[in-house]
């Protein structure tokens, strides 16, 4: 590996006062574990532990940040190979598809995936020079080489990454067979599941009841009541946390949070069950059952997540031709304030428990959510989630959150990807970020040295441990 | 013409380290032709080619930003000669009015108006000396003087400006005369119209079948039902199209967006007709025009602009006294995830679609704006506008959308002003701001100097000639 | 006395160009008298003049940034010494408060507490030590021998922090005995009420009839209608006024104005007077009533101020223990452009009138408050309030309606706080930030120094003497 094309200095602020503290602060946690306590890796990747099959695949499929940037610029995800789920033919040459790609690697100059790239390209990689549409087949070769070696296979890759910890993001009704097998495996690596139920909670959505099935068959439960429902997903935690789980996850559109009565929820999930539940049934259910899921929590101890206010598959024509997560699901307004007082009133005052809010809501940072998590003990702040998962977006977060919240009310790093080779990226990106952030806080005499020092540290790697349980 | 008096580095961040890379991207586009795409100047000023009378009419009179400042601190628009509509008598001398407004251009201290004025005067007029009460008179006589001269002369200017293409907005039932002039007047400025349908499209609003008569009479077409209606607009745009123009705008109060069935849109149009539409009716039938608005774009390529969430005439006061433009119109939140979803499902994927989105909420950046222009292929998202069109504003707008939609999703700048002097200074400061801002991303190492020099001439120059299809 | 542990050059930006004009920009300011129009110190404080008991007294339980903070930790408010209202126990030893706050010190890094306390300790108490848990002892020990000093006494402070006029919130029904002692006492200090009616207004909140006696008995005037509650509460403001007041304070949930007819107000009244008003007979009362306040002050020349968009006692279990400003007050999002046109409409064009408006909802800076103060002659902007009442925050603030409202439509500093020794560190860094914002803008050549110098000393003390007329 070559001398890195990366810069030593990159994303700290110019001015050689706040560069250097940034370094500084920068050296004393870049190499520290990763700590990555939500994702969305596939198990079955470690699992099996077999050569990535092409650069494509490594890097284009599975991360719709990439493409959704190219399909904008009118290149259709056909000609990206991204799999239709309708039969639609789709480009099948790989050297095509990265040719493509490397034509219009220049629309992700400035944007964080532009940043992820060059990390992997480079560092990952050794790769030196920058992708460009005439040595796109000179890169694809040289990936293409390297993909089949030993050092290059997912287990490797995880060790050489430093990573400690990966949480992926299962479904509540997942065997975790791929989990298993890592564990019996022998391999060392900490590769745990968390414990997503959304398909369960949302009883107006299609496909409801066969999840329904689904949770009796791998519980075991006879669901035939909202009793035995709550019986068969309190078992999956369990099973869960048996298999490493320290955390639960939850797409919430609208985090408005109520208790109803047990004859009110019960009422509602035989309606469910017999398929005449109405939209304001699903609502009310799913509200209460945020309810639950904390009150879950309190007394198993899993730390629950609620990532906020997505629109998904907003885009009917592509998803129709490929399904979810292709790039067209997009934020709304979301409101905390009002919606979380329920929940907060009944567990937010409960050491035991611990609710982490993702938002992509930036209005919110100041408003709600760090005056929120700076009073209720049970409350932390997630970091800068998806969109604002990039320079600018994490320094917004910082400065709007920081001054009420402090750091310690925040739970460090989440990388939040699909694209393994990125994770190392993602964390490099972030704490230099966050080195730079608290270096200008020292420049400006705000803190000093010390407490940076300590604030780096948590926010790299002490903060995600701690919230996590991990 | 002396030494100016702006100081060359104005606007760009004062470290070295950005600012020189920040000057001498500034310095590869400072000399490109202005590409005006859309904007408010009065074809005939350029039609007639006359003198401006007097610098109060020039400067103060028809520029809103400049006298609400003055209002706002308490000094009456009867002052300032703002014509009145109901009579009300007003300052009749100029010299008093432009005394007035020199006692007063302190206020203007750090704005945006602050800053085109001073590169007005300075470069367009050759005055150095900074205006104040004390050289009021001083100043007045110069620039009087300049005015009578024949390179001050509105086509002169616009040459000086370097002008490549000027787009104006106008009524759809406009009848060009003043472009046509220009037209046939031999003259090489290329002055086109911007077709702008709003009074034809709120079918509820005070004056729309007055308005429907004169798209009758304008067209040849009778309108007496929906179809008809769709026709003539049709007709108009074709006009439109031969006299020049390539896109249409929208002033859109909420982008709501629904497609009605035929039958619908017929019985709304004439409960319209009948005057006996309700406010659901106008509404609705608004949402439906904006999907007609994109189809006939679709078929007829032009580019469709939505200027969206003011409401207009907010203080009736002055509306009563002054008529509209008369500076209370004032932003409110805008939502645009839900709101442009059937539009965006219907047309968004279309590559022969140009949809460009404009909002004053500036919430909507990085939640809803850059994520959706970073999907669909259609969507764009136009620059910082009006109180947003600012040193601030347009650093803001750039911070908050890059990372997500890249630049090449956005569409250079737009000057958007009545004051015609002002264009230059305008694009000289955006031109100024947009450097800056890749100067710090090339600082931070985040694009390379190669990426910085096409990015900067593309928000220069490029995109608007591109996204406008100029 | 020894050296001050605080740098100089605090809170400015590091690189040299903005900081050299900042810190000169500072120097000019920094002793100015202070004026603090706005604020919740207790009254009784100065008009007693006893020592301060001790420092917990004095430091943490008055202050709920400081102990909410330590809550969101963990830490049990009983263990702070914050006094309950159901008998619940609490930690009486101040010497074990103490300690628990020392050693959570750290968590006000980079926070605005954080620094007021930095600048309590060393400028007020000439203690150079930065607190921990090691020293906390010790520094307690010095801060109680201080406090018995005659020159730690409220008023020997008052004048030593240089505090020209001080206006506390008060009641409507207060009494005012103690700046009725004040006044009597032959001292030299001004320590004038501010008029705060709320509890009369919210009709439907419990508590409401009591507080209608209260009004009669105070005011002397019998209230058995809509009109002689009117009555009631002039003759109140008249009162205050005497007693120096220069303005009213209005805690606004959502800033709904409208004008309800003289007969619906009376109908409204009478059903409150009779227990039966409902939730939206509040609502548009409420709404009314801030129409009746800005007549009033237009009549009488107090100055209007309203704080908005605040969920009060958020926190049942807190509320009911601890009572209200337990520190679970939160923001919710807030709308200004369509809640204000009636009564902008009514009264903002009014020189006579005086309207100061409050947010914590940051997305309404740009969008709405900065464009109404710009254009309506009575509206102006209070400063950056509570959790934006921070180094980010202020800025923020300042960077977000400048562009549009300019600096003359805005009010100053408000230290708007219950901690009376935090008083000068709260205008001290509000003055570092503010020059250091002029700096900038210095530095990037948008305004010239002799604007600065001006604009610099209006934010720090001719704004905020003017606007509230004192």
């Amino acid at each position: 590996m070559g001398k890195s094309p990366l810069h030593a200095m990159r994303y700290f602020d110019p001015g050689p006062g706040v560069r250097k503290i940034a370094a500084e602060l920068y050296e004393s946690v870049k190499k520290l574990p990763i700590i990555s306590p939500h994702g969305h890796v596939e198990p079955w990747i470690l699992a099996e532990n077999k050569p990535f099959p092409d650069p494509v695949e490594l890097i284009i499929t599975r991360d719709h940040y990439l493409f959704t940037m190219l399909y904008s610029r009118g290149i259709p995800l056909e000609s990206l190979g991204i799999p239709t789920r309708d039969g639609t033919p789709v480009e099948p040459d790989p050297r095509k598809i990265w040719q493509t790609f490397a034509d219009h690697y220049y629309l992700f100059s400035g944007t964080p995936t532009g940043a992820w790239l060059s990390y992997e390209f480079s560092e990952v990689f050794g790769i030196s020079e920058k992708l460009s549409g005439k040595n796109a087949m000179l890169i694809y070769d040289q990936l293409t080489e390297k993909l089949q070696r030993p050092e290059f296979l997912p287990r490797a890759l995880y060790e050489q990454f430093n990573i400690e910890v990966l949480s992926t993001t299962d479904r509540a009704t997942d065997s975790l067979e791929h989990h298993r097998a890592i564990l019996d495996s022998g391999w060392n690596g900490r590769v745990i599941p968390g414990f997503r139920p959304d398909s369960l909670i949302h009883i107006t959505r299609e496909g409801w009841k066969q999840e329904l099935d689904a949770l009796s068959a791998v519980s075991g439960v006879e669901i035939n009541s909202y009793k035995s429902f709550l019986h068969a997903i309190e078992e999956r935690r369990t099973f869960f946390k048996s298999m490493g789980a320290t955390s639960t996850d939850h797409d919430v559109f609208n985090p408005f949070t109520h208790q109803l009565t047990a004859a009110e929820a019960e009422d509602i999930f035989l309606r469910a069950l017999h398929g005449r539940a109405t939209g304001e049934d699903g609502d009310l259910f799913h509200a209460h059952m945020l309810m639950e899921m904390a009150r879950m929590s309190v007394e198993d101890g899993l730390v629950m997540q609620i990532h906020c206010g997505v629109l998904r598959n907003h885009n009917k024509v592509l998803f129709d031709r490929f399904g979810p997560d292709a790039g067209s699901d997009f934020p709304v307004q979301t409101e905390f304030t009002k919606n979380l007082q329920e929940l907060l009133n009944r567990f937010g005052n409960d050491r035991r428990f611990t609710l982490i809010v993702f938002t992509l809501d930036e209005s919110t940072y100041s408003r709600e959510l760090a005056p929120l998590a700076g009073h209720y003990p049970a409350m932390k702040l997630g970091p800068a989630w998806w969109f604002n998962d990039s320079i600018e977006g994490i320094t917004r977060f910082r400065r709007q959150v920081t001054e009420t919240a402090g750091i310690y009310n925040t739970v460090g790093f989440n990388d939040d990807t699909r694209a393994f080779p990125s994770i190392p990226a993602r964390h490099d990106l972030s704490r230099r970020v966050d080195s730079n952030f608290l270096a200008g806080m020292v420049a400006r005499h705000m803190i000093d040295m010390s407490d940076a020092r300590n604030m780096s540290r948590a926010l790299a790697y002490d903060l995600a441990k701690k919230s996590y349980k991990l």
